[in-house]
């Protein structure tokens, strides 16, 4: 029989359809599909290859001087304006906000096929540098009220550059279902007196039946209640509300443990393509009892469709502990 | 400038990135692209074609003896099943219920390629008449809280099958995601003693910006905080928390203007992918004053990516105000 999980620290429920369950090995993209390793280290056309930066509007690289190694730009189309007062004025009965905020797109790497799954460990330090280095930029502004950080790996997941790249967005606003999570977290600390992230961590840890990898720092498993196939959340073993609060051998052992989670999706499940997300508290939330920063990986492997927008349900097809067994065995 | 709106039933924020805006023209989708009545009327491998019944577990039909013209039958793969007890149980420390529901599908129509924009409002009727039927049917099993009636049209929205059909899930618990819009609406009360739904469709009516169609039950408009082009709310008129309240009058009216609005989708946009949902209250909320049924239409013309999963919030690169204007120029 299928059976309703709930996400402990969400609250949200998810069906977990085991009985029209795939195989792990059953999630495998295309075969035939060429990986991004098999793609041209180079594209004259491309925005982000070296040689084309005076197409775009520098931030900042790493290194600050010389070749870079990643690259910020801003956006040619961003969603929001770095100029201008994000007053909340009425418009009729509605309420509204100039979209004033950040934008800006990290270009993760000079060569044009490199996604993060094929880079060193020490590469992919370079891109969480950035982002942190991007990120106490961005709340320095006194009108941002969130970042978000992310990347779009594949057309799936909604990327439409191919050049490795993650995006950077400061809002103005909390967004709504964020504090909907701050708000069961909270509410999860009073009855409990414990942070429902480290509960959870915990639990993992004990029961190691959704494990994916561990290190001194982090811990990745497959959700309990995973929405979607593979659905990972990567923990800091620290308490900690936000990513621009790590330590350097947090984002040392953060860099080791995306090498290894993002090879293992690789070549366990060729290249499929996921969304990536760094999910950190409201920067002016500085410091709690009851938030956790943490990294989340969604493999875009089933589709959204009306039972998820009518229910903001989901329905997964695998079984979690069974993804993470599969995941857990790849040799990379 | 981009502009920051907030759907003020669920208080959700969206980005209307009017700066990287298309022209509503420029979402039509591929003009090469076969529109569904190109294809064939007859599939003899379809499981939901006339002489094929025997496939499949059949539940009811319209009309109930005779040729069929809208059929139910029981999912092959259903996500929840109709035996057992929908106990909450502990799993260490996670929650969790047995999968009990109900999960139908209902075949809209014998012709393979007849799909509602190419049906007859009378043919649509039928439809709503059937979803109506089992709702009642489905209501009366005490364990079911919540029934999501929805529609997946076209392969971006999900559909798997290209046989016209909409599915019924009844669900053992209340959604977070929907009590939390109910939670805001109940607030919203609160604070202003009218319904907001109510107040929202005042408002559309008395700015005629946003609407798309009206009749003598319904007001069909793109929402002012649309989360993506052209999504479309129709209310009804009367305050009602359920579509199984509806009179017959209200039900004619409903596929009239779904008939209406469906055409002017097919015509304008040459047969998009969409997702048509029914939101009605939880069943055993018979009746209040601030929660108010309705059809959701979102026609899949863009991609939810990193960002919108990582902080809930949308970026609309349409103007809803546009998007209105050329629906409602689009003649059927």
């Amino acid at each position: 029989m299928t059976e309703l999980r709930q996400n402990m620290a969400t609250k949200e429920w998810v069906i977990i359809a085991n009985e029209r369950a795939k195989r792990p090995d059953q999630y495998i993209a295309d075969h035939s599909h060429a990986t991004t390793e098999m793609q041209a280290e180079f594209d004259p056309d491309c925005p982000f290859c070296p040689g084309n930066e005076e197409l775009d509007l520098g931030v900042e690289q790493l290194p600050p001087t010389g070749d870079w190694k990643t690259r910020v730009v801003y956006n040619k189309y961003p969603a929001l304006s770095r100029e201008g007062d994000p007053a909340r004025t009425f418009d009729g009965v509605h309420r509204r906000i100039s979209g004033v905020g950040h934008h800006e797109i990290m270009v993760e790497h000079p060569l044009h096929n490199k996604t993060l799954a094929l880079m060193t460990p020490d590469e992919i330090k370079l891109v969480l540098e950035t982002f942190y280095s991007r990120g106490w930029s961005i709340r320095r502004d006194s009108r941002i009220e969130q970042i978000v950080y992310f990347k779009n790996h594949g057309e799936r997941a909604g990327a439409s550059l191919k050049h490795p790249h993650s995006q950077i967005i400061g809002l103005p606003v909390v967004p709504t279902n964020i504090r909907h999570r701050i708000e069961e977290a909270r509410r999860y600390f009073d009855d409990n007196g414990k942070c429902v992230f480290c509960t959870m961590m915990a639990d993992e840890l004990d029961k190691k039946e959704r494990l994916v990898a561990v290190n001194d720092h982090f811990v990745a498993f497959i959700l309990y209640a995973a929405p979607s196939p593979f659905h990972i959340w990567i923990l800091p073993r620290q308490h900690s509300v936000s990513f621009l609060y790590s330590q350097p051998d947090e984002i040392t052992a953060l860099s080791e443990m995306l090498w290894l989670v993002l090879r293992k999706l690789y070549v366990g499940l060729h290249d499929p393509a996921y969304n990536l997300i760094i999910r950190s508290a409201p920067v002016k939330e500085i410091s709690n009892d009851y938030l956790h920063w943490y990294v989340t990986i969604i493999p875009r492997l089933s589709r959204t469709a009306g039972f998820e927008m009518g229910s903001g349900m989901f329905i997964n097809p695998a079984l979690p502990e069974e993804s993470a067994a599969f995941l857990s065995n790849i040799e990379v």
